[in-house]
């Protein structure tokens, strides 16, 4: 069985959304800038960290076109984090952008596009380039400078369309 | 109506029990000093300062015969904080002292520990002393020099059964 | 040469004061709880952490009798750490309480004061109790939660003044 | 009298130099990135937030051609910021890229660099760019993510000779 082709960005599979009125595709968002950050909501480190990372590079890409979408990816206690407790998390967290939850398909613990992207944890992040390719992933958070400086060059190698 | 008497601490209702062999009440704890920390899983402040300070004044007054009891006080989005979830974060949080959760009555959304402390939200603690006064009410997080001495001192003024 | 009685503290040696009307010595602060903290002006983990920690020391216990000393103890780029740097430095970061400059005595780089206690570098602090005993000397920097403890127990088991 | 033209950076006037063989200047670093920050010994600002940020973005762009200078503009408490404890706080804090003392003439308490750049003072920057323009210059310290998108822009948008 051949090794999947990695250099470009697996679609999402998703079960529910929330902060969008319609579900989002990679496919769609083809020619922009996508930093795609998972997590599980009782995991400390997302929730002590990467997600306030990402809020912040919310904040300071805000006048680009880069598109940030979070991915509930439990792999674990599955029945506590329910989306009915993601849905309140979002809201008490204030993370105010597109959230799809990793579809589970009976088959494993770990959900669907998770297996896609051979995640290891939570959290990690993968940056996707405007052709659909990936361009960066990792496990764990990278240091502030480090994300700002991968980020601001990647919309600028490739033809920002701010 | 009378108020209540506030100098002494009004008896725990817990619904439910983790980290302890056996229910808690304050009645048996009467000669020990106890601190009494509020939370919810959902609660940012919380989860981010008042629940590693307790798990910091457990570490530095272990050698005490000082008594840490967590109330999981769930006053919104109840549904997205059952117990199944707060088990599911105690392990990831690794809290390792005993949680009770405050009973709900279904005359309040606040459950019943809580309004008979007067508690005003997440995070809140109570210093009660050896003979199940309250010593010290507070909503929020102080600092941890004063939490520190404020514990110390109950110790040493009222005789240390340690 | 039998060793020097370390319980209790020996006198401070200083050949500058700032920030006092009048020198200050432990003799005549007997009956007072002191903590000692040393430092250097050029010393990363006193300026970064002891020290402010110091500040925090001060406003917590300002209803007490503790009396903070601070003792700049100058043992490696003596050029450098002049008492004209030192007061420009007292000034910057809003230092008020009193500070004493150990004497050098030429007889070593390790200033006399550093030497009598045996300091092994700074950051290090010692509390001295009422009866002039030294009751703690650390090297480093503590936790707030235990340093607001053993001063609170300290003021409290010996019968504050307060 | 005209304003300062200011789109270019004006020369660095430096009476020494640390942590470089030769003299730097800007004219010959024409073709670079240059990150150009000020500071004082004893600015608190700088000590606890400027200094390690500069030190993140040494190591984070360490493989790109960008070229930091430090610059020592002592605009205050001038006997007590000497080049002999300059170089002692270099030492400890562990500066290893180029630190040029900036030009005292006597005319003014602020030294001839800094009234050349009009910085209001420390710490300041400026991102000088591969043509020698001033793209940026603030006072007081950006957060790391904006600080790292700016500098990879800039190093992207003109052409790195990495």
């Amino acid at each position: 069985m051949p090794m999947p082709d990695l250099s470009y960005a697996p679609e999402l599979a998703v079960s529910a959304w929330f902060n969008t009125a319609e579900p989002l595709t990679l496919e769609a968002l083809r020619g922009r800038v996508v930093l795609l950050h998972t997590f599980q909501l009782l995991c400390p480190g997302c929730v002590a960290q990467s997600i306030p990372q990402v809020q912040r590079i919310e904040r300071v890409f805000a006048q680009t076109d880069l598109q940030v979408i979070g991915l509930h990816t439990v792999f674990e206690h599955h029945d506590a984090m329910s989306s009915v407790t993601l849905e309140a998390f979002l809201h008490e967290y204030r993370i105010a952008s597109p959230v799809g939850v990793d579809m589970a398909d009976g088959q494993s613990p770990i959900p669907v596009t998770m297996r896609r992207y051979g995640f290891r944890g939570t959290p990690s992040s993968v940056l996707i380039g405007r052709d659909g390719s990936i361009l960066h992933q990792t496990f764990g958070v990278e240091e502030d400078l480090a994300m700002g400086a991968r980020i601001a060059t990647t919309l600028a190698a490739e033809g920002s369309s701010v």
